[in-house]
């Protein structure tokens, strides 16, 4: 189905599959050469050859390599009948003795599953800095240099990715990953309507337009469930349809109780349902704290740009406008580090049972701290500052209290009378957020770690360089012996770039996600401000889907396949914000499209109940062009998934075909010994009589009255004459009724 | 998994399995005698035997009876197999030699199937009134009456159904209708809360309590989601989990081209979906005209019931009340009927092309009319006639025009100036939809059609005894000639029965589920107005429970058993009633809760904002409420789910053990051949040089460079010597470190 590119032999890795870092620090010398030895061992008893090297200073390197052609066979014919028992794919896996992985992410997953499943499933075992194996700090496989610089070569001269460039990313960095960038190229593809729509629109309407607010939502809506459309597609076409069903257990989920199931014999561990639950009512207080931590620091902060920027007249005007973008980046990052890690700990706190479950769990408690910090300032300068300004600006005096001794009195004065709210304040902030700071992210995220580590690598040279000298300068002072082991010189090259990646960050597909479901957020609440939003997002999409590429590739560890069906959470979280867009765009056009702004910049004509109408039709005309769009595009059968359902219907047909005719071949021999077929010639003399004499005669020997009832007539024949008699009597009546 | 009842004989049914009504009117009797023949003939081909007897004056009955075992047990194996590869049943099924159905509607079901199905597919072929067996006017099995009368005594004693009636239900009747009889019965139960709680908060609270209204939107909530989980429970106890796959196609299907569909080959009809959503575009148009055709009848009514009740004064006032309810109960029913045959029109223009998806789309259509006609007199009364009464009452001058001639001049005048809102009015409506309507439909439902039947009995014995004594009396004149064949006297009374279960309606399950849906939204959208709506309910389901049994059992053919999972878009109906009912209740507990009335009667205090304020927040708690609910049921695991999900379970474990077992066995004899494993003595004088050795060895023999890196060290064992090594080695340095 998928399709399957051409073997490539990675003769440059040396054949290496994973390696694993084993660390020995903190661990006695002994019990870490003991703690390794067992390693190798249970890697060596699952048919996996291993050689070791020097790590850093305090890690060992394993290399492993699935050497044994049958016991890799094995292991990829066990995870497709896996994968079929739990309906994932739906023909029979081919015998053992053909089972080759397909892509190199296939061999990579299966390997790096006989690395890591317990030993009672027939794997090694090895837990990564869980419990016996806490020193085990990284089990990863090695990137493909050349190729990954190939496709990016490629890729800087594409507009778009093809299904091919997605099955490649598939099949170097498995499923899950794959499903980032199809997912944002779909994004991307999508964005070039509402950026030529929203230019138009920006042109001819300008914002508030009710048109361009219509079109984005309607965007919106037909983005989402295309994209619910192409998941599916995609799922089938990398054969990983229903592979949340494989779900692999949490070795942090401590139970309850051990209980044994009457119908498997087996001991499992169990957490009541219920008592998670109340542990998960835990969530409200913390969305409170949340949205009231985030909500006080950031309203103060606005509080005080507002109260600077716009009343304050005062001496240092010019350097106290940054007071408050100071304390925001000072204090909302370290709020939310708080908030993430009091989020996890809530997270563990409620016990899941699968990784599947906790990541679910985790998501939607980061969404929420991520929707305050990103659409809250824009959130209060919309529906607090603007309507609200005169009636709360007074209050900021308590700010200006404090600033009092800078101030002279009649400052003060001419700065509250001269007050006015700032219109174009709201299309700022919005450019801010849509533009400036996705390139300040796209610099953080990528350029930053980039010149980092090359800097820290040069550092450490220099280091080293300088420590050797050093030593070399004072041989008696700092007699710091060499180690014994020195790399192989043809191996150096290698062993170099194996200890570079193994330093490498580990890359969490989930935060790219949530990147760019931030980013649609923006769109849905808020592009109708500035209609240009749409334009910014398309250009930062199509260097974000490189960037992000070249981020895996270079600044992190190469990740482990995963496989997926599906973005995960964050499809519920892009429906929700388009949802949340209904009823914010509404209100948006609503107040500020007729432009007709009092004397001070509020607009006047807002009335309680137009608006609150307003948004009450938009939200239920959103939900029914949903409901509608929804229904339409169910539909539609993607390509792929129309061939799987072709597959399953061939293999039912022949399953019921093979019956059918064993049914048939039986027929034809019941039709020749039944005795009941062979009366033909006498029918005609069938009468009335002898059919009761038939009955009597039955009555005689006893028969119950049922079964006299279906002795009367033997066999279809019998009946039928029996049956065309009725008919011709019966037809009798009428016609003489006529004549009559 | 579901208990099996005793396999009951029925010999008071002569062990008739089915029986077909072949009626031969306006057909000429040798083709209708060549028709029956093949019938028959048809019949006896996939291996049921027949019968014929007499039916009524144009009719022949077909008894028919799966008497030959194998024949009976193959077709209950096929459907099983069926089952397993559409993932119907997950355990695979018993060998045909033992199949038996467990069930008696699982054995009728089979043979409904058998007569039914296609020749291709293996069946008889004979479609009920359609093409070539249009004379085929009905097929049904009989009532078993003896259990029947048993049941009905013993319910009408139990407040509740038992599971195990509930089963007797399903095995009689279908799963289908057995899931009907379960959602009644939950319901029934779940009434007993806010029917308690509605009492309570009568007589403290009164009406419009904020409180009753939130218990009663939480209650709705909370049932809908059980409810879903009950289902899948069921649906797992009866093994009918995922049997909609199994759709059958609609005969009624015009395909718009054949194609050959190159992957199985076969040719298919196809309907594009992008027309069928075309003429789908019509329900559009079709739910305005019903809502305008309807609500215009509904509001000219309302408006002249209001004008003479309340406005009008003149004389026959006593007679002319009567006019509106007289208007109403004879355009209404009439404007349904033709609306309902206009959707059916639509409908059958859609052309789908299973049943399923047919019969979803035409009860989507009729919850439009139904949702019209049954709740907007009661939307007009509240949202209308209250809050506008004032300004529309002088335009209902129309109507006192045309009364003009009976109404002398000041009596008018004083009408237009006495009027005052009836308050009470609201409550009134209430009270007779959900209490005298629920009465007036279970007479019209129940008794009603039983008195016209008995009635019709009668009159038809009646005739034909006077018949036949006038032809008594005048042999000469009217010489209707008896029909040659009598009913054998043992078999007369039997066959009588069998007539009259003949001549019977067919059962619908969608009427009955319509109703309660209606029902339920009554107490999700009004009930705020009179609490002592469920009360009501909880009373009338206890009898329509029963009735309904009554009305299958005694005033219809006993139905075809169907199987399902589900009651169907009965179920999407029943959640949007509680939607829209989040919606009314709190607009509703707004107006009217303060109670202060103005001096006409009308709230004086309602605040278009406010009141809109409160729709907003009240909806979108709904929402959250109703997300939390539902994840809540959802990790709650109904116990027949579990036991189908252990069962899945031990099948893949037996799998995976199995080419696990064979998995450990290859190693043993790997572990003693493989080469590599005998080293250990040795490996103590393993140093540097050696491997340097072995190394430089590799090189001379032209390996390439991944070869010899693999080659270092040989073995696990050896691995873990250089291992242990580089460990000791890099841990002296720190020590070293340390001590200077």
């Amino acid at each position: 189905m998928a399709s399957h590119p051409p073997k490539k032999e990675v003769p440059h890795n040396n054949h290496v599959d994973y390696v694993i870092r084993y660390s020995f620090v903190d661990t006695h010398t002994d019990q870490a050469c003991q703690q390794l030895e067992l390693l190798l061992r249970r890697l060596s008893e699952v048919g996996l050859q291993t050689e070791v090297r020097e790590g850093d200073e305090s890690s060992v390197l394993v290399f492993v390599r699935a050497s044994r052609k049958e016991r890799l066979k094995r292991a990829v014919y066990q995870s497709r009948i896996r994968d079929w028992l739990y309906g994932v794919r739906n023909t029979e896996p081919e015998p053992e003795s053909s089972a080759e992985p397909h892509s190199e992410s296939e061999r990579l997953r299966i390997i790096h599953h006989t690395i890591t499943v317990p030993r009672e499933a027939g794997g090694a075992g090895i837990t990564l800095k869980h419990g016996e194996w806490k020193n085990v700090t990284a089990i990863f496989p090695l990137h493909d240099v050349e190729t990954n610089k190939q496709r990016m070569r490629d890729w800087s001269k594409k507009t778009f990715l093809s299904n091919e460039d997605l099955d490649q990313i598939r099949n170097t960095f498995g499923e899950s990953i794959g499903f980032y960038f199809a997912f944002l190229q779909s994004y991307f593809k999508f964005l070039l309507f509402p950026a030529i729509f929203g230019f138009s629109c920006w042109l001819l309407l300008g914002s508030f337009s009710t048109i361009y607010a219509m079109g984005n939502a309607l965007w919106g809506v037909i983005f989402i469930e295309y994209w619910k459309h192409q998941e599916e597609d995609l799922s089938c076409r990398w054969e990983s349809k229903g592979v949340s069903a494989l779900r692999e257990k949490r070795r942090e989920f401590i139970p309850e109780r051990e209980v044994r199931d009457e119908n498997t014999g087996e001991i499992r561990g169990v957490y009541p349902a219920t008592k998670r639950l109340q542990r998960q009512l835990l969530q409200v207080p913390f969305a409170l704290l949340a949205a009231i931590a985030l909500g006080v620091i950031i309203a103060t902060c606005f509080a005080i740009e507002i109260f600077i920027s716009e009343v304050y007249n005062g001496p240092f005007k010019t350097y106290l406008v940054f007071i408050p973008t100071i304390l925001l980046s000072a204090l909302l990052p370290t709020m939310t580090t708080i908030l993430v890690s009091v989020a996890t700990r809530l997270n563990d706190y409620e016990n899941y049972e699968t990784q599947v479950a906790y990541d679910v769990a985790l998501t939607q408690k980061i969404f929420v701290i991520n929707f305050i910090t990103s659409y809250l300032p824009i959130f209060l300068t919309a529906f607090v500052y603007v309507p609200f300004a005169h009636s709360i600006v007074p209050y900021l005096d308590i700010f200006h209290l404090t600033v009092q001794p800078f101030v002279s009195e009649e400052d003060a004065t001419a700065a509250r009378t001269e007050f006015s709210i700032d219109p174009s304040r709201l299309k700022k902030q919005v450019i801010y957020f849509t533009v400036t700071a996705q390139a300040v992210g796209f610099a953080q995220e990528t350029i930053v770690p980039f010149l980092k580590q090359r800097f820290l690598q040069k550092y450490k040279e220099y280091k080293k360089r300088s420590g050797k000298a050093e030593s070399d300068n004072n041989t008696d002072e700092k007699k710091v012996p060499e180690v014994e082991f020195e790399d192989a010189p043809e191996e150096a090259q290698f062993l170099k770039r194996v200890r570079y990646e193994a330093e490498l960050e580990d890359y969490d597909v989930t935060d790219d996600l949530r990147e760019m479901c931030i980013q649609f957020g923006y769109l849905a609440l808020f592009s109708p401000i500035w209609p240009l939003v749409p334009v910014s997002f398309l250009v930062n999409n199509w260097v974000e889907l490189r960037s992000d590429f070249f981020k895996i590739c270079m600044e992190c560890k190469r990740p482990s396949p995963q496989r997926a069906d599906t973005i995960g959470p964050w499809l519920d979280s892009l429906g929700f914000l388009s949802w949340v867009g209904s009823i914010t765009s509404a209100a948006l056009v609503y107040m500020f499209s007729n432009g007709h702004e009092g004397p001070n910049g509020e607009p006047t004509t807002i009335k309680g109940w137009a608006l609150l109408l307003t948004i009450f039709f938009c939200e239920h005309i959103y939900l029914l062009v949903r409901y509608a769009v929804r229904a339409t595009i169910a539909k539609m059968e993607p390509p792929n998934v129309r061939q799987e359902r072709t597959e399953r219907y061939l293999l039912r047909k022949r399953f019921l075909e093979s019956t059918l005719q064993s049914r048939s071949s039986d027929d034809e021999i019941e039709e020749e010994t039944t005795p009941h077929v062979d009366q033909s010639p006498e029918v005609s003399e069938i009468t009335r009589a002898t059919l009761e004499d038939d009955a009597r005669a039955g009555s005689r020997h006893g028969t119950d009255s049922a079964d006299r009832f279906w002795m009367r007539q033997k066999g279809w024949k019998e009946s039928a004459y029996v049956g065309s008699s009725i008919i011709h009597a019966l037809a009798v009546k009428p016609e003489l009724k006529k004549q009559q």
